[in-house]
Formats: C-alpha cells, structure tokens, sequence
C-alpha cells in the first residue's frame, strides 16, 4: 500500500490529477462543469462589460474568469474559460452568441461542397487567446498546486452546431446530412478530428495538465448503431492522436447510458459520467480499473442543502472510497444555482472524503 | 396454431389490434408518431385557416385531419388529432400555440399554492373536441376495418410544462420544483393523473380503440434513481386506472433506454420503444410476451430510399416476424419528412411482412 499522498518518482502529488489516474488521494478532488460562469457575480460582472466572444479572445480576461471559482469555491481544478465553439471560427464558420438564444452559425454547412471549404489551421494561429489563458493560469495555479484544466468539443457535437446553426433539439438537418451524404459526413468529422486534436494538444503544449472532451449531443441525437457507425471511429481516431499529449484525457459523453460501454471503448483515460444512471452502476459498466468523473444532477444544487448533501452522499457512497473518483456534476450548473451551494458542496466533498 | 386473421371469438381482425395483444396477423401494422402533421400538404393548407388550438377544439376539423394520414397513405390506424396540453386548460392554465416556438403556458406553476388551485374537471366537460373527434372516426373508420387511437400525456410531461411555462431544454425549473416542494410536486403529479386517466378512459367510451401514453420528457429529464422516485408511482397508478378501458394502452416512453425495465415495468399493455437501441435488444429487455410498438428513427425518413429502405429492413429483421409488433417511428415525424417517403415505407412494410 503506497502512501495518499507522497509524491512518488513521476506520479502527481495534486488530488485531482491523482485521480485521473487512478491513484488514492488525500481527499477525492471535485470541480464543476461550467464552474466558471453566469451563476458567479464575478463572472456576471465581467459579461456585463464584454461579449462572450472578447472574454474567450482576450487570454488575460479569460484566465481572470478562469480564477473565480478556484478563489470563490476552493475546487481541486481551474478549466480555461472557453466554449467549444471558437475553433469553428478558424474552419471559416460564423460564429457568434445571441443573447438569450445561444449560438449562431452565421453560414452553416448545408451541402457537401461547404465541407470541402472548410480549412484547418492550426490552432496556435487561431485560439491563442485560450492557449494564452492556459499558459497564465499553469503560471498563477503551479505554486497553489491546482492543475488546469484544457478542453474542446468532441467531431460530432462540433458537427452538429456547425450543420443545424446553432442549438437543436432533434438534430433533424444533422442527420439528414449524416444519412444522405455519407462521404461528406466521413470528410467533415474528419477535418473536424484534425483541429480538435491539434487543439488539444496545443492545449496541452501551453500548460494544460488534463484535457477533457466534451460530447454533449452524439448520445441525445442518434441510436446505438448510428452512433457506432458515423461517431466512434472519429472519436476513437481523436482519442488516439491525444495519446501524445502525456496528460489524462477525460472523455465525457452525455446522455449515451443506453451504449455507455461502447461510448467508453472509444478511448479516454478517465470517463465522464451524466447523472442519468447511479455513479456504481455506470462505474461498474465502464470497469472499475478506469478512473470516471462524475455524477450529481445539477438540478440538486437548486434543491435546499439537506437533500443537497443527501444526493452529494449517495455520490460519494457509491464512489464507495475508490480511488479515481473526481467529483464533479453529470452536466453543466445551470445560472440559477445558489454560489452558496456550489461553495458548501466543495467543502463537504473535502471534508467527508478526507483521508 | 391458430388463423393469423380469423376473427375468432373476441379477437379483433384489424392488423394493429391483434398485434396489440399479442396476435399474429395479416401483415405488420404500421402507423406513425405525428402521421397527421406538418410534412402533409393537406394538413398545412388547414392550419393556414385555422391556429393549433382551433382545430383541436373543433371535432370536425380535428377528424379531417386525423382522416389525412389515412387516406393519404394507408397506415393502419388513426390517431387523433389533437395535442397533449389542452386537459392543461381545463385545470386553469393558459396554454397558448407560438408560431415557432411551440407551446407557452402564461401562468406556469412556480408554488405550491399554485399547485392547489388547480381544478380537475371531467374530460367530458373541457375536451368535447377531441371526444368528439374519436365518436366521428370511429364512425367513419368502423366500416373501413381501420382502428382509432387515443392520447393523453403522462403526468411528468404534463409538469414539465406546467412549470416550465414551454419547452425546455434542462427542465431546471421542474427539477428544482420536483426537489424543493416534494410534497406539492407529488399533489401536482396526483392531480394529472385524476385528470389524464379521466380524459383517457373519455376517450375509450368516445370510441377509441387503443390509448396511448406519451412521456416524452420524464428520460431526458431524469436520472434513473428519480424517475423511481418522482414518476414511476404516478404513471403506475394511471396505467392502473386505465385498466378499466378495456382497449390496450401503450406506454411510450422517451429516453429511458439507460432504465428501460424500470419505465416498462410502470404498465401498459404494449411498449412503445424510441430509436436509441436496436429492436431486439430493447423488446428483450422489456420480455418478448409483450408487444412492442417502434423503432424506427425518424430522421431516417429524410434519407434516399435506399437508406430508408435499409433502415426499415433492420426493424423489421430484428423483430424476426414476431406477432405482437407495430411498426413505428421512435419519435414524431418532422415536418420537412418527404410525404412520399411516408407512403413508401407503409407500402413496403405491409409488402414485406405479409404473410
């Protein structure tokens, strides 16, 4: 039995990223999806004076928004302050953020000739306001011992925006195109599996310690077989090309429960879990030798702090002690969410969880 | 073996009955999820003329469109043409249709107090039009051999609604109302099922021959150990009250794959399957003694025939010539769905699996 937390030759001495692979830590380590965001004062303040699209461009704001939450909350990991969206911009997709409405493709891609068009710069040329944010934080959180956090969106989440012009509820034109067009669909998740891994691991260049990919629509948009036929072989192509990037890949997918096992196959050292099915049960199906992050409903940090600290319990309970647990919400926290309950969970987590 | 279409004693003859429990017959009985709808020309050339909720309150008009479908494209039953929010209306909210953004509540539920004022009068006197609609099909689809199907909404996608005042994406409102008020939410989900198993087993004496439950949102809301907690109680008391019908209910059910045992166990004579997992596997978990009504996604109707062909050949393949299918889509026809895709498909499945 190896101590919690010496730093043995090579492993991390952070919580968080001893988690990530799998190693027993001081205290189970949490932070939040969009942790950083509209339910912080902070943050309101700062998007009262600048657009989404300044904030995530100007790497200083965005490292400044990244530190809210650490500072604010005490979580075991800063995420850079980003969307996934921005790496369209460079493709040559429109891209802005309505208000009220969400995002907007301003030129979607409607036929396969608009896929050709698309190009594929590197990254260094086109999201150096994120890769700067990287570089700052790693500066600022090394000596407080808080890893940070890269991110970007898994092909298909990305093609989906990019196909519909923005949020969709069915993904009726995504699939339309994926089903009609096949070979444009293979050539577009593929450009798409060249930027994001370019991205990450420019991420990962600039000082990022864990990158996590987010894909939020796959699951919600297509069956089991669809998803092995025209998702998996790209994730699992991007999920190998981020093998170089010598820190842990999160692969988070929600709403894939229903083929969770076939998701996880795609690759990722840790896998994100959503709320829909109990942390042990989903742990179980993914194998417990496979770190997860995951898995509180959001929605819980809306109810009062008794059930609150009921549902963090039933997390923790069935984490069960295992190392490789991190702690985190199954889906983003929603603007509503009290800061207090935000800040109470994180105390909680450290405090029933410390060894 | 008995005659796959004999009308034995007590047994329907009609394709979709018999499969409805069980029997084998003639050829698979097709109908689809939103068959009377937008992607109808005759269907647009109405609501040009009348709003959503003028033709749902007129049972003439609300007949004619339900007729559509079935002249148009041979399907083997008539659903009603109605909504699943009206009984709302009755209860004392505002519901209004917003051309392109779907439905609005005007005076959503934020309180318990809001919850109790609530009243729960009869179907018969809030929803003639779509009794009446049922009486007149019947009618004039008895001679045809053609069955007729009533609707309602289950008691958490009524909520959602209600709470969120439309649509929602999150469904925050309603989770935060479900975990903070549990004892209003379990007062506000009673009362639906009064009114939904009232309105419900109306329609079954206006003449509808089979009843379908729609909990479109309760999946994609919900993780599974709240589902058992905040829904599953209810919609196992409304599909006990329906017993009393005397005409199969099918229980659809959106998004539950990751607990499918769980949502099929709450009852219902038939289980109707969304597209997230193939057929086979989904009809296993549910046991093959019940009929199963699915699968096909609907987004499958926007591809070339020889995709959609290729599509429809997996349903019917996986359902191995089984009595006690009804082919269907996993979730509601789109309105840019080619008509004549529509027609093909109905034309192909009675071909192909007629015996």
């Amino acid at each position: 039995m190896r101590g919690t937390s010496a730093e043995v030759a090579g492993e991390p001495a952070a919580p968080f990223l001893r988690a990530c692979r799998g190693l027993p830590a001081d205290h189970t380590p949490v932070w939040l999806l969009r942790q950083a965001g509209r339910y912080l004062p902070e943050y309101r303040a700062l998007r009262a004076r600048y657009s989404m699209l300044e904030l995530i461009r100007d790497a200083e704001l965005s490292a400044e928004v990244s530190l809210q939450p650490v500072d604010a909350l005490g979580v075991d990991a800063a995420i850079v302050f980003s969307d996934i969206l921005p790496p369209l911009q460079g493709m040559g997709l429109e891209l802005d953020f309505v208000p009220g409405d969400g995002p907007r493709i301003g030129n979607p891609i409607a036929r396969p000739r608009d896929v050709d068009l698309l190009g594929t710069p590197p990254a260094e040329e086109t999201m150096q306001g994120t890769l700067g944010a990287i570089a700052i934080l790693r500066r600022e959180l090394e000596p407080r011992g808080i890893p940070v956090i890269g991110f970007a969106g898994a092909p298909f989440t990305l093609a989906s925006y990019a196909i519909e012009g923005g949020s969709s509820r069915d993904f009726t034109k995504t699939k339309a195109f994926m089903l009609s067009e096949p070979a444009a669909w293979k050539r577009l998740l593929g450009k798409l599996v060249t930027v994001q891994a370019d991205y990450l691991l420019a991420q990962a260049r600039a000082g990022a310690q864990a990158l996590q990919v987010f894909d939020s629509w796959a699951g919600r948009a297509l069956g089991r077989e669809d998803y092995l036929r025209y998702v998996a072989p790209h994730n699992r192509e991007l999920f190998a090309r981020l093998a170089r990037a010598g820190v842990p890949v999160i692969a988070f997918s929600l709403g894939v429960s229903a083929y969770l096992e076939e998701a996880a196959a795609c690759g990722g050292d840790v896998v994100g879990l959503d709320w829909q099915l109990p942390l042990d049960e989903a742990w179980a199906r993914v194998g417990f030798e496979r770190p997860v992050q995951g898995n509180l409903d959001p929605a819980a940090l809306l109810a009062p702090w008794r059930e609150l600290r009921h549902r963090i319990d039933d997390v923790l309970d069935r984490a069960g002690g295992r190392p490789g647990h991190v702690f985190n919400v199954g889906h983003g926290l929603v603007p509503q969410t009290p800061v207090d309950n935000v800040r109470r969970l994180v105390a909680y987590v450290h405090e029933r969880t410390a060894r």
